[in-house]
């Protein structure tokens, strides 16, 4: 039985258990990518000229969701707090709000469609109480922002107003973690890459089983650090660390992440799930204003900060987007993988 | 000989020495709470209905001390630097300032009798050069401030008044921990909960021995972390190790605090006292001025923020406390001692 | 074949590899201390009394490098990037520039001779592209400097104008490293004392082999931290141990400065220079302006404080050194290494 299939059949229960249920082990590797560098566009990228690579690159950049073909709205069901996206699984359970990435044939790949979660319908949902999220590294919206990307593409072309709009979409989906008033509970069951690792430094606490690793290959595509790495990551493992990471692009295990403070606990593979869901219950039974509370006050004197290293990470994305250098890393990144 | 008695005896001895002298180990626990929800008191506040035990939620909140019994000022000793309080032991050795909690029957508990700590005897004490400090995690300044608070009770009731006054007296307890100039070293030879594990974020050193823990279980009460925790814990282990402790409870072994960074070095309990008061001996021959000003150009970037930070802290505790969220917490808490 | 020889013959390649392929591993030990108190004057000074060690503590102070002997220019070697400094080996290959301390009769001390970093040539070797150093702990600008310290010397007398004018020289050395916009590597392969070390707080990574040790022994000197140190150690590794290295002189093993984050990875001796520098080269290729805007992102929020600590920590550093307590402290030092 498929991920998406039990996902649809068993919305009463968590994604997260009705997974476990049926297939024994969550299998699905969270790997996050910011731009969707993921895909079999890789390989026929690498096989194409320079110029014609450039178009394909704007390609990527301004609607990756509709490169991968339409995808279907999937049936509400009624009486059931699960919300209808098809490869986005919500739902709540004993008081926990699970937020579910079903989309195992991409390799959990995010698309640029994080405009949702800064939305009203997906925010209501995780400002629900307790509002602990499950699998932070697993979100996509994709049918709603792919046609918000589609339309911006009939109306006008051009990558610098692509980059543009896709940076106000990820602006914003990192302020949602900024401003996330209640915990936030990454629970990492495979490797992520990118977003999916930088946000997990404005997530409260970050479970991973023993497979899991870290890897920000920023630089290598000619970008730069964001989702508030830049401050959150020094301050979390010292400079000499995070620019390892988050500069040259070091990847780490499991073990490394939870030494270096990136992670709060490792567990086994084979009793992780049952693990953190006895631990997230716990937790659901813990007073609520208090949990809310103290953590506000934990982030608010970092807030402000954050808030402005965002914008500036998010405008030099853009301008990284529109560089040659980033362009000419890209092309050669899918050069390399076509060749494998 | 008990604890107390050879505090009294070997006044010229520092209270340190004359434990280890008498008793070979100290074998006082530190355990600090905050509100002294430690004792008799839980046992009997579980067995009550729930109205009763919020007017003795309220009685413990608001006097603690009077609760215990009226405390016998200790004797002062002629020529000698020790400093008569009963139930805590303070004197200068070798340069060294000691001070040490002397209520093993107690558990250590501090009381909510911090006001001391900012009153003028105590600090000329701390201030004493160099103002190394033994044992952080055990004051107590019974007497004095017990009156004081057997006092507001005379004068007025509520809880509201009262929550008020004892989170000035917190409030000033913690600000003579930003404040004090010369180095800070706390050695903690038990569990530590409460207060006596945040303040070690403004505490300039911290050895243990390996059977010390740490345990900050604020939530589960309906309150929040104090100490300036909220804001040193993040910045010494990292948000994701800070909120676990901080909000979802974990309580640390000396070795997990050390790794974390909230714990200097971890000694072996059999040699723990000679080899701790070796190396306080001979930090206290070092420059006195060169290791305050030093200390100071550490401390100075924060103090700010610090102080913004206690008072919010501080605030949010008051608020707590009358809180229905807190008081259900508590009762909660003792019900299940009582069952034990 | 010495280093001093085999610099000058074989400026063409690295001074890194040079003394690889001359003397199988690097062996000189990468000792820096800020005031130069190493050498053959400790043991000289030891034996003097106290007025004329304070006399030769001035001259110290203000001209360590007179001390020393007049140093040689270097011939110029036609068609190179080497840059002629005696005691500094500058060189580019493969798109790393590497500054090498080139010393080992005096340990590899620096100097006070810091101006030069801050000057226009070696600057503008620092910012060529990539920016990536070797041997962070391995400067020297001995003979400018030294022929401006003692044209100071002949103006005017005083130990409170040298004091000024060297505090302005180590000032604006630690003002270029904060400034750098490239990433900075240091490659420590011995032990690092005093500003070496603390300057390792604004290097963007650090290597070391299993050797190296890291050592602030300030306060037994009666001075205070400097380089930034109180503001970017507490920061790397929490202030407990922050405090335990800058204020109590702990030395630190490449495995604990690795553990504490103060060090990003540590090698084994035996094939340190080369893993070292096939990672260096891997970096060399990466993107570079996505490298330096990258390395300014992260830095770029604490640089503001960065120079008003810098600036707090030399004026710390002047008045310390016209105290009574450095004097003491220093010819204690003094007298104590005469006696071996």
């Amino acid at each position: 039985m498929g991920a998406e299939t039990c996902g649809a059949n068993q919305r009463s229960l968590s994604p997260f258990r009705a997974r476990q249920a049926t297939q024994g082990m969550c299998d699905i590797p969270c790997v996050w990518t910011y731009w969707n560098f993921v895909s079999k566009a890789w390989k026929s990228l690498g096989r194409m000229l320079k110029w014609e690579s450039k178009q394909q690159y704007i390609d990527v950049i301004t609607n990756p969701v509709a490169a991968e073909g339409p995808a279907h709205a999937a049936a509400k069901p009624a009486g059931s707090t699960a919300v209808p996206y098809k490869t986005l699984l919500v739902s709540t359970e004993d008081n926990i709000t699970t937020i579910c990435l079903n989309r195992p044939h991409k390799k959990n790949a995010i698309t640029v469609a994080v405009r949702g979660l800064a939305g009203h319908k997906l925010c209501s949902i995780l400002y629900s109480i307790p509002g602990i999220l499950y699998q932070a590294a697993a979100w996509s919206l994709l049918r709603s922002v792919g046609n918000d990307l589609a339309n911006f593409k009939v109306l006008e072309g051009g990558i610098e107003r692509k980059a543009k709009d896709t940076h106000h979409l990820f602006r914003d989906f990192v302020r949602a973690f900024i401003d996330f008033p209640k915990p936030l509970i990454a629970v990492v069951n495979g490797p992520a890459v990118g977003a999916s690792v930088t946000v997990l430094g404005l997530v409260d606490m970050v479970y991973t089983t023993e497979k899991a690793t870290f890897h920000t290959p920023f630089i290598k595509l000619g970008l730069c650090p964001e989702g508030c790495s830049s401050y959150t990551f020094p301050r979390i493992m010292g400079t000499a660390k995070a620019i390892e990471m988050l500069l040259f692009g070091k990847k780490l295990s499991a073990a490394e992440a939870c030494q270096q403070g990136l992670v709060t606990e490792v567990f086994p593979d084979s009793t992780f799930l049952t693990e953190v869901w006895k631990k997230l219950k716990d937790f659901a039974q813990l007073p609520r204003n208090s949990l809310a509370l103290s953590k506000q006050l934990i982030r608010s004197m970092e807030r402000e900060n954050l808030h402005a290293v965002n914008d500036r990470e998010c405008e030099l994305v853009a301008e990284r987007l529109q560089s040659e250098e980033c362009l000419n890393a890209v092309v050669h990144f899918f050069q390399a993988k076509a060749k494998l």
